[in-house]
């Protein structure tokens, strides 16, 4: 199969500039003493995260327990959950989960949920590792007293043993302007180096201090008292992390190549309008942007429908035919791998790989 | 299983409503002497699409092969595939699914690619049905003389036969107000009439003209020369179709219940914020509006990331704690659907079956 036989619309990734993308971060933070524990939310494709193992990350990320029980389902261990895991049955799924992958940590930021999860673990005859989820704007405790007092919950809970802080800043990831991104990060961050500081002083070691993101890893990496690096996005890039400000001063972002595409095909025309076969289905629809067109600057893509894209040909050097094709750079990566089956994995032009997206909506 | 122990974030159908709907459509349509071949692009799901066709449908829609595969793979026929099937690739898959599913009518809108479809009939050995895709602003032939050129080349081909037209008009659809919907479609549908006037005269049967949508399907099924309705939505309905007005001249459309929500679980709370474990992995996020949680108009939620929303309690009459669970209204059911492997049909709060969502990204 080639770049212009695959089905379409499809996933595709550039494997040289993804592997130049792992290599970047690995490198980066290795250099600077750093974990990593690679994102998988963002692919959600246990092929990519044995890759990423290959390359010396630690583990694997996921945002739920589902993608989880997925990873370690193909054998993948060192997983950490990034979002609470709350209720009864849930808590049961994640002591299951811990019985089969016992590095496997979970997070919590309620002292209501780690009484529930000390519950299972205990009825699941394991001792679950849990992480303190630290708020910096979406979910989590508030850094220093309210997160030592979950921590401390934690460590003296039977069936539990307490794992670290998890201190992911969403705000940081995305913040627009390097030194904006960096002042936000080190503030935040310091919060939780805080935290940190305190459970030492109370005799409660914290083996894991989780954060950062493909927007703030290069600013992440040089704090102390962070063990480990959880980016995601770096692997594949979008527009949208494409254009959050480069370290020097400009607009572009340019540490990481942009890695995936989408490839449609040109199904109808009419005058100066193409109708490509990839609409709210094919791509992610929750960023301000449409779908670039990749090298084509004289085309612009507005939605048509869950099917269709409409494409302007008006300032076209080309115009395009029913049969063409045409590739574009996805708005945001995550939710759009999660509209696939599998990725297609390019050296060149040729699929050198087809990887499963074995944990797409696996949400639960 | 009960509506409370539903793993979430989760696709859940009110069987009721659901069925009251399929009533509804099934005595509008064949009172007025109409077939009915729904639309499978809004369930992907073959347990739904059997019931449909146990309700009379003569069969489903899909909008696209690989959906038509998936469905004649579970035994349905019937199956129209309403957007064009383009290339030689996609053109041997679909002569293939004639072989087993001889019913199968495939569209097309250009001459070159009903040259391609006889070619992969012929080299399959089938006659392959296909019909002519009218313009209405997004994809096929202009009616009239432009139509009826492609729909004579698709007569005159050796291994295909001509299926009649496909009339989708999806500006109507959508058009907000019941007077201008009406207006919309019936002069839409007056061309596509038309066109098969033209057809009639020239000595070619068109023995089907399908058209017709959640939107427009009341007056669609009063228009002579229309043979029948296609509509999808209205099975589930979504915060969009609820809002597109209705016949007594107001903002609310009634013709069908809301049956289909997504119910999430609260994950973690600040001061009068609560965070839910739905985000742009749980709804599709192409229409303005956010999801609506249902029953509680003292909430509002606005989205938070992939994986959660945020849940506004200035105004709540009761707070959310963590472990609380609160359902929605999707925005737009189709790519909401496509978000999930499983849909669980509730009778009232016990879950009656989980029907899998086995069309599910497939797009190609």
């Amino acid at each position: 199969m080639t770049r212009d036989s695959v089905p379409t619309p499809a996933l595709l990734v550039d494997l040289d500039a993804f592997e130049s993308n792992v290599r970047a971060m690995a490198g980066w933070v290795t250099v600077r003493g750093k974990g990593w524990r690679p994102h998988g939310k963002t692919h959600k494709c246990p092929a990519i995260a044995q890759r990423l193992v290959d390359a010396g990350a630690s583990g694997a990320c996921t945002a739920k327990l589902g993608e989880a029980e997925v990873f370690a389902a193909h054998g993948l261990r060192g997983l950490l959950v990034t979002t609470a895991v709350v209720g009864a049955d849930k808590a049961a799924r994640a002591a299951a989960l811990a019985a089969m992958a016992p590095d496997t940590i979970v997070v919590a930021d309620d002292l209501g949920q780690v009484a529930v999860l000390d519950r299972a673990a205990g009825e699941a005859g394991v001792r679950l590792r849990v992480a303190v989820d630290l708020y910096f704007g979406r979910t989590g405790v508030p850094p220093g007293e309210p997160a030592c007092a979950v921590a401390r919950a934690i460590d003296t809970a039977p069936h539990l043993a307490f794992a670290g802080l998890q201190a992911y800043d969403a705000t940081a990831s995305h913040t627009r302007g390097a030194e904006a991104r960096r002042a936000r990060t080190t503030t935040t961050m310091a919060a939780a180096v805080d935290t940190r500081r305190r459970l030492d002083a109370d005799g409660i070691a914290c083996p894991m201090v989780s954060a950062g993101s493909t927007g703030s890893y290069r600013y992440d990496a040089d704090l102390d008292g962070l063990t480990e690096l959880q980016p995601g996005s770096f692997i594949f890039m979008d527009s949208d992390y494409l254009s959050i400000g480069g370290d020097d001063g400009g607009d572009a972002y340019t540490d990481f190549q942009p890695a995936l595409s989408v490839v449609t095909t040109v199904v109808s025309v009419h005058g100066d309008e193409a109708i490509v076969d990839g609409g709210y289905k094919a791509f992610a629809t929750d960023r301000p942007f449409a779908p670039a067109p990749i090298g084509r600057p004289d085309l612009a893509y507005a939605w048509a429908g869950d099917e269709h894209g409409r494409i302007d040909m008006r300032r076209a050097d080309r115009r395009l035919a029913v049969g063409d094709r045409l590739e574009f750079r996805a708005p945001h990566c995550d939710p759009t791998v999660n509209l696939y089956d599998a990725i297609h994995a390019l050296r060149g032009d040729t699929v050198d790989a087809v990887w499963a997206v074995a944990a797409r909506g696996k949400s639960q």
